[in-house]
Formats: C-alpha cells, structure tokens, sequence
C-alpha cells in the first residue's frame, strides 16, 4: 500500500496526463513572477477565435450555440485549452474531462445539424462541476487521497465511474458540456483549497492568494474563464468565499431549490442545516441561465428534497426604490480596509441612485447564537464521517480542518442534544424572521469575509457568510471592486479585538493583496433567488464605471 | 401534592364547570344505551334555529356571518350549546372557551355593523382546536397532567396562559371564534384518545368506538357538528385517524404549508419527520376553506418552517380523466371488510366515471422500510421528552404509549445513528418518488387503518398512515360509508398473518362497529394539496348517493 503522498502525486501525475502535449506549458512562472494571469497573460497561450469565446458571458455563448453560429466543439476546446493552462497555474482541477466533452460537444453539434434545435437552453456551454458531483467516466474524491478510485470511499461498489449525481444529468439534458471537476478541500469543510491531490489552488487575479474553498477549484477555473458556468455547494459559505475571492458573482440559494439528490458530502444525513447547490459565474445572467435551466427541468421530480417552485417571474420584478440593509460587522472580526471601502461606496452608490440604505443591526446575540449553533451542527458527530474518510488513506487533516475537527473524532451528540440544537436553530430563525419583517428591507448588503481574499491558512472568522446558512436565505455575491494599494492600506495602530480579529487584519498585507478581487453578499429572505438576482442586477448597475 | 388522579378529576370538575347550567344534560346514557348521538339524538337539546345553524357547512356559515345575514354572537351561541352537549356525551373539550369565544363574537357583530366589512374570511366562523395549540385565557395540557396550569410543564413560564400560538392569530386575524380546545391523548403518539383528565374520547357515530387520536377530541367534537372547523396534527395519522373514524374530511398537508410555529408538541426538534398542522371538517369544502384562509395570511413571514408557497389556483385544475392507483394491503394487518367494501366501491365508482385505476403495489421493501424508519425516529431520544412529562405528575403512559415508549427513557441515539436513518429517509424517498413518477398517477386510494374505527386498545397497525408521514405527502381523508352489520360480515375462518393482524381482526365485530363511519385517504406527492383537494371532490362526486 503505497502512502497518501505517493497517491495524491500519483492522481495528480493523471490529471497532468489528461492535458494534450500541445496545450502544456514550456514553463510555470511563480506567484510572484506573474501573480495575476487573467487577461493579456493568459491570452498570450490562446488563439484570437479563443480568446472571443472564451471572453463572451455564458448567455451570449448559448445564443450562439443554440443557433449555430458557433458550434459546441469549437466553443468546447477554447474553454478545455483555457481550463487546461489555468490548470497549470493554479492547481484547479481534480479531473479535466477535454476528451469526453469534446464527444458531447460533437454530439450536439449532431443534434442540431440533425433536427435543427438545440438539445436545451445550456445547449453546447461548456460548465464545470465541483468535485463532489458524480460524473461517470471519472471517480470523485472530494479531496480526499482514500476516495480515489472509489464510490465515496468504497472500493468495491458498483457506481464507482458510472453514477451520476441528479445535477450532473439534468445540466447534460439542458445541452451543457462538462469540460471538468474541480479541486475541493478534504470534506468540504474549510474556507481554503488545498489538498494531497493538487496541492494549493490559487486565485486567478492573485496568485499569492487562495481561490478559497471549498469551491475553490470553481472559483479558480471560472476566475480565469477556463468554464462559462460552475457549479459548486455552500454549507459555510462555500459557493461565495471563492466567488468573492475570485471576483465572481455566486448564488447561495435557500434549500430545496437546487437538486443534491446523488451527490457526495460531508456528514451526509445531518439535516438541521442543509448543504445547497449554486452555480458561480462571470455575470448575474450566468447565475440566472443556469439556475433557470435547472429549475426547468422539474427537479422535484427527482430530488425529494427540491420544493416543487419553478422560476418565478413575478419575484423578479423590483419597486423602483429598494430598501437595503447594511450589516458591516459580525463583531468578531472587523472587515479591512478594501471590504470597508466596498461597503461605503455600494451604499453611497445606491442611495444616490435613489435606493435607501438603513443600518442593519440585529443584537449581537443573533450571531453569537447563529455561530453557535452552526460549529454545533457541525460537530454533531464529533467529526466521525471527516476522520473515517481521512483514514482511508492516512492522510493527516488539512490545517483548517484540524483546527475545526482535532485529529481524531470526538464523542458525537446524543439525540436529545440534536433535537435541542434544532430547537434553538428555529428559534433564532423565528427571531430574524421577525426582525427582519419589522424592519421591512429588500435585501441586506453584507461582506462575505472581513478580508477580500484568504492567505492560506490565515482565514479565520466564517462569521459573515455563516449566518446565511444558519437562516437558509438566499444570497448573491457581487465584485465590486480590487484592492488597490496605493488606496486600502493598514490601519495603523489597529487593535485587534480578538485572536480571530488578529490573525484576519495581519493577513492583510497591501502588497501582497494588489489587485484582489473585492465582494459583498447582497442577502434575501429565504427562498428569494429570483428577487435577488434582480437585485444583484440594480447593484450591478449603480457600481457601473467604478473599478 | 396531590395524586395525578386527582389533578386530573380536577381540572376536569373546572371543564365541567365551564359548562352553563342550562346547557347540562339531565342525564347521560351509557354508550350501549345510546350509541349515535349525532342527529336526531343532538336536536332534541337544540332549537331549530341551533340546530340549522349548526347543521350548516362551513363555507355557507361565513357567507351568512360576512353578509351580515347571521350575526356571529347567534352563530357562536348554537356552536357553543352544541359542543357542551357533545362534551358531556364523548368527553372531547379540554378547554371550553364558550364566554370568551361569545365576546369575540360580539366584538366581530360590532366590527361588521361599524365598517361594514367582515374582519376576514372566517369572520365569525366556530372553530376549534387540538389542545396542542396555546390560546389566551387557557392553558394547554396536551393530555399530560402534569401540564395543566403550565407552559409546556414549566410553570413559573410566563408565557402561561397568555402566550397565542401562530396558528391561533392567524385564525383569530380571519376572523374565526375559537370556541373550544379539544382531548388528546399525553404526548399525542397514540390513535386513540384518552388520557387522566377527560377520560376516553368516544365517537359521535358509535360511543362504542374511540374517536381515535391524537386530534380525537376534535374528531368527536366535529363528528358532533359541535365546531365548523377544527384543527389538528399529524406524525403518524393524527388528523387522518379521527377524521376517518368520526366520519369527516381531513387534511394532512405536506410539512411548510400550514403554522406550526408556537405550538406545543412532543420531542420538539426531531426534525427527521416532522408533524404538519391540518384541518378537519365535514366536507371538503370546509377544508378548503380553512386551508387557503390561513395561506392568504401568508404563514411564511411568521413561521420560519413554512414555505412561501401560497393557494395556487392553477393546481386544482384537473384533467377529466384522471389516474389512481389503488393500494390494498400494507402488508401487515389486512383491510376488514367493511374497508374492504370501501375500497371496491370506490374503485368501481371511479372507472363507471371514466377515470382509470391501477394496482398500487410497490416493493413490500418500501413498507416495511417506511415503517422501521418512522418507528426509529420516534424512538430518537428513548422517550426521554415523553417520560419526563409524565413523570411532572407520575401518571404512568397510557397503555399504547407504554407499548411504543415503555415505562421508562431509554438510551437515546446517537448523531451518527440519527444521521444514517436521516439518510435511508432520502433513500426511500428517492426510491418512492421515482417509482411514483414511473407510473405517473394522480393519487393513491388507500384505506386509513384496517378497521373502520378503532375500541380502545385494539388499534395495532399504523401502516396505512404512516408511510404518508415518512414521505410528506399530502393526503385528504373522505368518508365512503357506513359500516352496516348485516352487509359487512366477518370472514369466517379468517388466519391473522401475525399478532396485529389478529388484533386487528378481532376487534372487527360488527355488532359493535354497526353504524361506524368507513372512510379512506386519497393521496397526493408532496406539496400537492390543492390538488388533493380537487382530486377529493371529483371522489366525493362519484360516491354521491352511495351509503
């Protein structure tokens, strides 16, 4: 039996293979050689046809797909070359699928030689899928070294390379290609990816940064546009960290709206807070097109967890003056310099728009408890599901998943302990659904992390994404701006309030984060993704012309 | 401290008390004296003008009290006298709320004659409630002694008998006089009712049978025409059960429709398979009626469990010819003949109207998986919560709560156990739904329980509600027939297959069950309540002039 290294380099040897001699690169510059490689960089590697398609919203792509004008082959190798030299330089995928989606891709062409219309409105656009959905012609590892090979960590079972996850077949019956799987943290549970497999998967904008986690493999690939469309889950936060660290726009939907039916996860069966599935892209219409795409399909119809509500139009259409919140501190970490200038100018934008914008500040008892209760939920089983899959192979805990889950698993709750947290759980969900009606806002403009970006292993407070979660609303990540340093500098003097605070404003360094992408959440009540896409549209709109 | 007995006796001298001297009854016969009380029995206390009223539906009593033709005092009144006679000949009334619910009333008559408009689509509408929801000016027992006085068991709780749960407001916002809270038995997990306060819940049609549980006070409480609209629970059959076995119409929604918010209930925060609030009439129409009254409050902004999904019109559109299938045998206690009979009626009635029916029978897998999955989640914590309510006043468990939960907790489960059943939970499910899919029926027809009704202590099989809970269908309860001793014989020689289908079976005598209410479920995919509703009609339709 060979060690969790040599396997993980092993795995990561194939994933090498699988990119063509002639789209590797002569050689791979440091991050701090060539530390952004979006735009002029990477263009240099494509041909001009590549670099059009590869540049063009996810929306204009089908237009183009679904009519002809371009077929799905040639849009699908722009996005594989793409995606294999982002691969290079970033460590993002866990399995580049080029051959199989090539084969798609001439099939749809087929199609739509053959019959004239197009197989589905994702028709020949080239998507990515976080690697936790089954795909068959490739296994899953969900960045665990002990899963290669395996179904979710069983050698012998049967769906091992043929199973699909729900989502991966309705996006494949819409027309879309999958050009690949992307890299995860080990279990999913941390803010940051990297692991035995692919080692550290790296921003786009910033490669002394981290894409974040656990999507993070999406929001690299999706970063240096090396896919139109990616699809990754949020339980924490993890469909909006690498967004906003990648300078993406990202929906974290409520539950039961996106299908998770077949998909691997962590701790499968806790089911006090849900998991959820969210598509991450360079556009508000991107996150609209798959999002709508996938609800067309009729997901409950095969997801027992998806609500039976289609895309409603009606909730999409706004007032012409919104009502915001503005929440700017979790009181554990203070946001930095760039998140507060992202925050100060979203708001001044809005309101001289005409928008009001009113203070958002629930008693801080709401996130004490919010944040109780989600490390609580977490560690119902006392990490038994991480530490068994981890033991597969014997690879030690990643350091964030250390620091969440020991090294070995603790005793887990009983079910009385369980049912009491739930309990609490719906308390404070009555309680901010109270709140939240008295005060009567739109949507509530909100930092997705006190930093812009994550310096591995310096990612300290998930305080402001969490709460989401624990409420199960809806949310959409908005870039706003990048970090400038000439502009975000330190603080001088800053005291920190705490260890978490420290660690957070230590590891923003203006030099190292020159460029980074800078976020915010725009969050709505549960189950309001139409409504808050419009929203994001608005905010969108009012940022126009502000770098 | 005295006995459980006698806090029982006591609490049960106030709720005879509460009764109005000139509403007592002289005498009461014993059950084999007089068996159906309903009709002719009831009028002979009743004015005809109480006896109109009160034989009225519900959806015709608020065109008469929004109109301004009855005023809601009169209304209420007749309700009122109507109830206390059915209290003193079931024991179904833990809480009689006759002087406060006249005084709503007269504020109702005086909003009418100032504004000229009703107060909402209840307005003066007699309603009442499972002793499970709180209502100001009482307290709520949920059949435990030791609960009485209380909030909850607690009782320095200043929430007692103050505190409104949502549903509670939002039936008083439309509206609706709440003129009693109905028996249930300690904890709510038995069907049947009984506990040390009223004694046993009997059912208007056949004293001799149990109005079955847990919602069995308003099943005999309706049964009696003394409420025009009742509201009770389900986790396992709890509406459906004394809806059946009372001869009346009941709802049991999918989880997310209707407010359980501030209610009480038993091992609170289980949240594997939840309990779903339904109403219960005598029709469908009255159903309907309350259903889409309390959905145009829009529960979804007081009640972080309910789903925004308002009444939707378009879901009761049916195609002319529609599909059932048809499901005979849970497998483990047989249908008696009298259901049996309902079953063929039924089925016959259907296809001489044009629709289709098929065999429902899927994989005795899925039942038998169904019901040790429901079993184990009711068994999360041991009986922890349950035990320690009763040990508030040391009345032991009823004997069908002694046989689920024993005398004493045992050990709870653990997370990880909680999350594998939570797991097999979304198994059958999935497995359930695709089958359902595949064979593309509009509704199952399928009987409530074996027996038409159920004597106490022999209700043995709770399979054919069940399965409805662990998969969150909706299902409506409609009345077929009657059981008629001369018709509906027993099987001579018949061999029980196992211990409950003996039970069962020789409970069936149908010189006892002569004149019983027979009744089945039509039963819709979740979240199809509208539909179900319909689909409720279109049987209600085909059965007319059958008895």
């Amino acid at each position: 039996m060979s060690t969790y290294l040599e396997r993980g380099a092993a795995r990561r040897a194939e994933i090498d293979a699988a990119i063509p001699e002639e789209w590797r690169l002569p050689s791979i510059p440091s991050p701090s050689e060539q530390r952004d490689i979006t735009g002029p960089y990477i263009w240099q590697f494509l041909t001009s046809r590549e670099k059009e398609i590869t540049e063009t919203e996810a929306e204009a792509i089908v237009q183009n797909t679904t009519s002809g004008t371009w077929t799905a082959v040639e849009v699908t190798r722009a996005f594989c070359h793409r995606a294999a030299i982002a691969h290079q330089l970033l460590n993002c995928l866990h399995a580049p699928l080029f051959t199989a989606a090539l084969a798609s891709a001439a099939e749809l062409d087929a199609h739509l030689a053959a019959t004239g219309s197009p197989v589905g409105p994702l028709h020949g656009l080239p998507i990515s899928l976080k690697d936790q959905f089954h795909v068959a012609g490739t296994d899953t590892s969900m960045g665990y070294v002990g899963w290669i090979g395996t179904f979710e960590g069983n050698a012998d079972d049967p769906r091992t390379g043929v199973f699909e996850s729900e989502l991966t077949s309705a996006l494949r019956g819409l027309g879309a290609v999958i050009v690949a799987k992307t890299s995860v943290p080990p279990s999913l549970m941390a803010g940051e990816t990297r692991n035995y497999i692919v080692g550290s998967t790296l921003s786009a904008r910033n490669r002394l940064l981290s894409a974040g986690g656990s999507s993070g493999g999406e929001g690299a690939l999706l970063g240096a546009r090396g896919s139109a469309l990616g699809w990754g889950t949020d339980i924490g936060g993890s469909v909006r960290i690498p967004a906003a660290f990648n300078g993406l726009y990202g929906l974290k939907p409520s539950t039961g709206r996106m299908p998770y039916e077949g998909a691997a996860n962590s701790m499968d069966g806790q089911n006090s807070v849900l998991s959820v599935v969210g598509p991450l892209g360079n556009s508000v219409s991107a996150l609209r097109l798959g999002f709508k795409a996938v609800l067309s399909t009729r997901p409950w119809e095969r997801d027992p967890l998806c609500l039976e509500i289609p895309w409603r139009e009606d909730k999409a259409v706004l007032p012409s003056k919104l009502r915001f919140g503005v929440w700017k501190d979790d009181g554990v970490a203070r946001v930095t310099p760039p998140v507060q200038r992202a925050l100060d100018v979203t708001v001044m934008k809005l309101q001289a728009a005409g928008h009001e914008v009113v203070r958002w500040a629930p008693a801080p008892e709401f996130q004490e408890e919010i944040t109780a209760l989600l490390a609580q939920v977490w560690a119902f089983d006392g990490g038994a599901d991480i530490h068994r899959a981890l033991g597969l192979s014997g690879e030690p805990p990643i350091p964030p998943i250390e620091a969440a889950f020991g090294t070995s698993a603790r005793p887990a709750m009983d079910a009385g302990q369980v049912a009491a947290v739930n309990v609490r759980i719906r308390k404070v969900r009555k309680g901010y659904l109270y709140w939240w009606q008295s005060r009567g806002v739109d949507a509530i403009i909100a930092p997705v992390a006190p930093v812009p970006a994550a310096r591995e292993g310096m990612y300290a407070d998930y305080g402001y994404t969490m709460w989401v979660n624990l409420l199960d609303y809806a949310s959409v990540v908005v870039p706003v701006s990048k970090v400038d340093k000439g502009f975000d500098g330190v603080v001088e003097g800053y005291e920190p309030r705490n260890e978490q605070d420290r660690i957070c404003w230590e590891s923003y360094d203006p030099e190292i984060f020159d460029g980074a992408p800078i976020a915010l959440q725009l969050v709505g009540q549960r189950l309001q993704e139409e409504k808050m896409l419009a929203i994001a549209d608005v905010v969108v709109e009012v940022l126009k012309g502000y770098e």
